[in-house]
């Protein structure tokens, strides 16, 4: 049994969950280096305190080598979760993906009425926050190679011709130029009052002097994220576009400085929260300060009241302060960071100085 | 309140159901107009058998447009699961969408120990089944260009010099050309021994002569999507390649003749399958016939022995046989059909007739 697994059963005994169903298709392939696209059929790999593990596998998945796991084959047309209720200890305590479908789960619980199932996936998720030294060479090159492409989409922004949809759509290319895979998510560039909606998705606005431009974007390198986002500022600048950039980058800034072990999660995100609000804006600072980040792009764990664990040495996670606008514009600034033994790394080294393109 | 709308609380009051949890993103545009894509937080259509229908949304999504409904905001650090619950009959039966996370209903059984959850999602999916006439034009649209779209590809591949991977991602430019939006999943090109796993994901293969080719690919249409497989030989065919063909496309075309209102979808399957069977495979056809199909590539619905729902005028699913010789070579054919009065219209019209290319 491999360190990975090893150290998910020891997180399962201190939460007396007795099985644990992961389906999360990226946590299979973290614990047992098989990768699967499920779709929309049942995927489960099922740990157990005792090391009886067990992958339930379609017998339409397709697999090229051998894995080191009890394997049990389906069909579509068989009943794969009375099969997988089978496995499962009835008295027991029953660990759940968090990302486990209703469509399994209910009728699980048909089968099994006198179990209990909790929600059990943090007993992987704690594992996966902290990077291994393999994967945080991935991510500092991942995110090295962001740096590089954030540059040639601002220079193809400042040309002034493309609309959002088109100057997201080049992205992908520009990756694969240097050396990444490809997106890591859709990526987002906004003009102007589009900045206002964070997750705005490129539509045929083009660039009009005096648009707030963000730029969203990361992508994967040898299977690991990156993700950062640019404000950059089209012909001119106001002073109140100005005044909310410096604020939002000194947010990034403090909140980056504060980053050592055992500072909590919470408190880096007061951190930012406090400069944004002593600026004037609460609500105009509508999500959370930071997410954790690795084989997807959005991983559990939140830089965000919701969350006052101390970071550890190897976390890699967000800070992404932002100020939107509604009908004006937006600023966003987004680093990912390392932990290290007395600080942190902050993986993107773009400039973070105001910027006026075009 | 829509006509879509009340539909569902009909199929609600058959069910019993009381309230239902959607949260689907595809449904919830397809109930009230709303494009979101909600990523990992919480996103839920509540409706209610008595018309009372509310939205719960994060105020970090972005509403562009008035919507014709009561909404409940919250924040990433709000109990948002408990706000749910207040929403809820307590002594009602609640119908839960089959993509629900665990990391939802879980916490909300918790605060609800009394409510009766079943799987509910059916109440939306039975009149997603059945397009109407302008969904029905735009998948009869998007397959038109699927059509055309994948003679290109088939010449591309013909041309020998490009890998499964390069093939498959000079698609999307195709599908721009031809007036598409985007794929609608990643294609499926595999060459040779590659085509034996149906889901391959295209790599740096090369083609040899001899090797089956098989093409899987879908594109959006005015949010409605396409998705056809054909199968041709690279220089040669040998005599065991053409005996498997001619038996695929067979079951393919004697599955799409017999279609037609009351016709029941197992039986639609068992056509295809004994034809199968017949010609000495049985394990080599690993999935169902098909699928349904529309704002997703994969809906609510299964041409397989598990439905023995009659079909009804207005419906669209695939017709997609295969066998797949591991280590040698595989075969698949698809289709999509719409169900017509007295019959069906095969939407992809692009010849079956085994193609040696190259």
């Amino acid at each position: 049994m491999n360190s990975r697994v090893k150290k998910v059963v020891v997180e399962m005994r201190q939460q007396n969950i007795d099985q644990l169903i992961v389906c999360d298709p990226s946590s299979i392939d973290y614990l047992i280096g098989y990768q699967n696209d499920p779709g929309e059929r049942m995927y489960v790999l099922l740990l157990s305190q005792n090391n009886e593990h067990t992958l339930f596998m379609n017998r339409l998945f397709y697999l090229n080598k051998d894995l080191d796991i009890d394997i049990v084959w389906f069909d579509d047309t068989d009943d794969y979760v009375k099969i997988l209720s089978q496995y499962i200890k009835g008295d027991g305590c029953i660990g759940v993906d968090k990302f486990w479908n209703a469509k399994f789960l209910l009728p699980l619980m048909d089968y099994l009425p006198q179990t209990k199932f909790i929600l059990g996936s943090q007993c992987v998720d704690f594992i996966r926050m902290v990077k291994d030294a393999e994967e945080q060479q991935y991510m500092i090159k991942s995110s090295q190679i962001n740096d590089l492409a954030v540059d040639k989409m601002i220079e193809l922004v400042a040309l002034g011709k493309y609309s959002e949809k088109e100057v997201a759509e080049k992205l992908a290319t520009i990756y694969k130029e240097l050396g990444a895979d490809d997106n890591s998510f859709l990526p987002i560039v906004a003009y102007g009052e589009n900045c206002a909606d964070n997750h705005h998705m490129g539509d045929d606005t083009l660039i009009q002097p005096g648009d707030s431009i963000i730029i969203d974007m990361g992508c994967y390198y040898h299977g690991y994220c990156s993700d950062m986002t640019r404000t950059v500022f089209y012909k001119k600048v106001s002073d109140e576009q100005r005044r909310v950039y410096e604020l939002v980058k000194k947010a990034n800034e403090a909140a980056e400085g504060m980053i050592k072990p055992g500072v909590r999660l919470c408190d880096i995100d007061k951190c930012a929260r406090d400069i944004i609000k002593e600026g004037g804006f609460i609500a105009e600072f509508n999500h959370r300060l930071g997410h954790f980040i690795g084989r997807d792009v959005h991983e559990y764990g939140d830089v965000s009241a919701n969350f006052d664990m101390p970071v550890k040495e190897g976390m890699i996670f967000s800070i992404e302060p932002g100020v939107y606008i509604k009908g004006d514009f937006g600023v966003r600034i987004e680093d990912l960071v390392l932990v290290t033994k007395d600080g942190c790394k902050v993986l993107n080294s773009y400039s973070k100085d105001l910027k006026v393109v075009g």
